[in-house]
């Protein structure tokens, strides 16, 4: 798993200075902002997500600082490199209290923001230890940088689905029954690396009841004749994720849920063809929830359509009923309509798409049919 | 990889027996548990950690509900099975707001702790709903709990770092030289897995001037002879983590650094022999910086001598100098001096020691000797 994830420095130096910018402009004097994506999205490496304090502090004005412990500066200066050059590192000794550096480091603000996976022990240490200053979420202002994906994004996400069409088409030319969803999920793990990804992020195998459970954990169920199998899989490649779905049948679908099916796939593709900029993400969602309600099965589509999808699998901007935001060129979402029917069956068709001018595209290319697998 | 890692339902219902009255003696109404270590101790399961609010709430009087997204409630009554019985779930949909029903659940409470790790963004948002309740950390009420092991907790460590030492053995059996950093680092959490780790964890290798970096990232540097080489390595296995460092020298070694490499193993040893209960977490620390300090490397030793593992590897108690913490029989921790000469090469040695009756037991049983590769 690499630790590296950067483009070239001054893309990370654009970044700094942007996210210095966007918080100028909410009022937040500093960003605090701990190992997470937000933090290898500005600085193009993932540091240790542990119990030592790691907080890149980025002010509206002036340079920014990297508080870290002392063991992780050589670490730092490493994968920082030429970046390391514009940015004030602070070590600190395994006896010494990281907060009251960062307190040093912001004295005085009115407002700092902390990156929305702080932990919250940390949230609370500093809040304390700021008091008056008010704490607000980051995410807002990261996110108002992260959501539009450069044409070099795009393309790690391409790549990224590439790979991930790649072990999905591998895993429907297999015979599944007989073998536990745990074993086939292992196996999809194994062949998400061999496509490409730099880490097998998850793989769900839901089968016969379980393909109506949206998150089912792979288990020791045998797959038989005569169930639907959901497979919902991704892993990150040069730190961006993939994650696509497809339904299978094992052995003649019944007629039953073939319609069912039939009526996602429809749905599916046109919420996808609805994509272009300026139309809200509400409205995508809807696309897809009419179609479904129409067929009768309203009541059993129990999620959004669709999450944003960059360094992290669920980001900004959600295709969800309540999000009145419209899309732009740069966003890159799933959508990904689902119909479970609980304790007997579910299915769920999803692709990445990507806001063009010219409207979506899709970044997964298999076939959405509902495959007969043996 | 497995989401359950539970052990029986008896024994989850014991432990949020005992983490409500463990709240209840420092006077906290609730615990807010997200999902985390603290969620899979208390409930058998792990669920994602994700944008959706999931949220155990622990009362000091009555039964724990369990705030989730409704796309997750098949998969929590999966993994619950009985002990679903005693918890109260309360599922939201897409465009809820989770908050709120948490609030609605712990409405007039004075004092709530939240999770260790709960996102920030949750944690700030709980805050101000919940005003003018104090929120607290969770931290030191789950800690009580978690830091002393159980024998089945100490069993399941025991195979953790058996597998462990299976995977470091193989590896320093095998040709190092004209192979980057990167390729080992990916083959040795290959063998964590063949040796039976559900996830390899992490891979340092650190070869020549970057073995002076603790924390290193494996990179392409290429392995050479006259390369001093740290391999840190660890993984989890039916929940629990293992972790253990060798360090090797590529060819001859040169007496300078063989000098060291017999300091910081009689440290190791010395440290190792001073665990047993009652003796404070400090003076494991000091035991092991004595002899590192009298042999003139003292400023080499940059950080703590180890810390605290179970379902984290990184957990209390910490063997560190501002700990006063006496042993107990069941702490679980690492014992782990290095020496990093900076821009020239570093060792370091870890084994993972049990404090019981009799002293520590080493789960880790490989030489620590330096071991000379080719």
């Amino acid at each position: 798993m690499p630790t590296a994830i950067g483009f070239n420095p001054s893309v990370h130096r654009d970044r700094l200075s942007r996210a210095a910018g966007a918080a100028s402009e909410r009022s937040i004097e500093a960003l605090l902002i701990t190992p997470s994506p937000d933090f290898a999205y500005l600085l193009g490496y993932r540091a240790p997500v542990l119990e030592r304090l790691t907080c890149l502090i980025v002010s509206a004005d002036g340079a920014p600082a990297l508080v870290l412990p002392r063991l992780e500066e050589p670490l730092a200066r490493h994968e920082l490199g030429d970046l390391a050059d514009g940015i004030t590192l602070v070590s600190w000794d395994e006896t010494d209290d990281p907060i009251r550096l960062v307190q040093t480091i912001v004295a005085g603000a009115r407002r700092v923001a902390v990156q929305d996976q702080m932990w919250a022990r940390f949230a609370l240490r500093l809040r304390a230890a700021l008091d008056p200053t008010e704490l607000v979420e980051a995410g807002p202002t990261m996110s108002a940088l992260r959501r539009i994906k450069s044409p070099d994004e795009v393309q790690r996400l391409r790549v990224a689905a590439s790979a991930a069409d790649t072990a999905m088409s591998a895993i429907l030319g297999e015979q599944l029954t007989g073998r536990t969803e745990a074993e086939v999920s292992g196996h999809i793990r194994q062949l998400l690396l061999e496509a490409g990804h730099d880490e097998a992020g998850f793989a769900i195998v839901a089968s016969g009841p379980n393909s109506a459970s949206p998150h089912h954990a792979a288990g020791e169920r045998v797959i038989e004749t005569g169930d639907a199998i959901v497979l919902d899989i991704g892993g990150t490649r040069a730190g961006y994720a993939s994650d696509t779905s497809r339904t299978a049948f094992v052995g003649k679908p019944e007629p039953e849920f073939a319609a069912l099916h039939a009526v996602l796939r429809e749905a599916q593709a046109a919420a996808c063809d609805a994509v272009q900029p300026g139309v809200p993400c509400s409205e995508i969602d809807a696309v897809a929830r009419r179609i479904i309600d129409e067929a009768g099965y309203g009541d059993l589509f129990i999620h959004r359509t669709g999450h944003g999808i960059g360094m992290e699998v669920h980001e900004e901007p959600y295709i969800v009923a309540s999000n009145p935001e419209l899309l732009q060129e740069g966003h890159a979402f799933s959508v990904e309509p689902g119909i479970y029917l609980r304790d007997r069956w579910g299915a769920r068709i999803e692709d990445i798409v990507v806001c063009t001018d010219a409207g979506g595209e899709r970044l997964n290319t298999t076939s959405t049919e509902l495959y007969i697998v043996e």
